[in-house]
């Protein structure tokens, strides 16, 4: 298992989705059978001896990688998503976006009370939608310390902020300034 | 494996999104592990045999069971996704809703020219979804025959729109007048 192949395999899209954003285009990972399994197998080999109870994976590249790791722990998947897509009775918080807000739901029987559950997302840049996430299920009174992603942005400041507010962050690879 | 405890995990949401409609709530699959690796065993067994090069689902539900599936499959995965969503050069369809349009979109490198692509997705109801997807495999010279579901409703008539366009659907349970 090896996170500089599965690094190798990240496509960079320039001036997406505006100009002077290298955006880093986690499809392709998907679409190499090699290193999509072993991004679930590190992802596995990292999280598996600590015991969570759920994982949570935010809409819809969070599903990716949430939705197999949960199945390969043997334990539910969460899916967090945006407003008016989950048809039963919700919980909702809203997040800050570089213009306006936004705001993500889980149901509201979707944790009970002292399950510790993981976040899993595809990329943590300023860590805004997992904040949000972690602060969903401690609503309802689950317990949210770890998030995992497959890339991390370090020049934003997520890991930082993610810790302020309790959460532990693990990615397989991160990209700075390439 | 049994379908029959699949289907028993299903909850019914009543008049969502609107009324009169009886929503088949798959978000209940997930939350429960033994479900969930259950219906990705299934859709193994059905599938394995028949020599697929990638699977593609469709955002966002699709993911849920295409994602894994892909994984277990030992091949690469497809996302199809609503407009404005990848990154880099697409393919789009078009496809009708009840009122209006909507439309899809993969990425131009997702398919080569001969791969068997299976498609993948939550619930079949009139099939509009997986026949603008199977449209937009074609295009790239992909070949598709087949389409797996979680949920099917007969009534709506997909089935029989998806052969007419030489697609084979199989689905875990349906839901009939119930």
């Amino acid at each position: 298992m090896s996170a500089a192949y599965i690094k190798s395999v990240i496509k960079t899209v320039p001036n997406y989705p505006k100009a002077g954003i290298m955006f880093r285009d986690v499809t392709s990972v998907l679409e190499d059978h090699k290193a999509y399994s072993q991004t679930i197998a590190l992802l596995l080999k990292h999280y598996a001896p600590m015991g969570f109870d759920k994982v949570a994976g935010t809409e819809a590249r969070g599903f990716l990688f949430g939705a197999p790791l949960a199945i390969e722990l043997g334990i539910g998947f969460i899916p967090v998503r945006k407003p008016r897509k989950l048809p039963r009775a919700v919980i909702s918080e809203s997040y800050e976006l570089e213009y306006g807000t936004d705001s993500l739901e889980i149901h509201q029987d979707a944790v009970k009370p002292g399950e510790k559950v993981l976040m899993l997302d595809d990329l943590l840049a300023t860590g805004g939608t997992m904040i949000a996430t972690a602060t969903l299920i401690r609503r309802l009174g689950g317990i949210v310390e770890h998030a995992g992603f497959v890339i991390s942005l370090p020049e934003l400041g997520g890991e930082q902020r993610l810790l302020d507010n309790g959460v532990t962050s693990f990615s397989i690879c991160e990209f700075e300034g390439e």
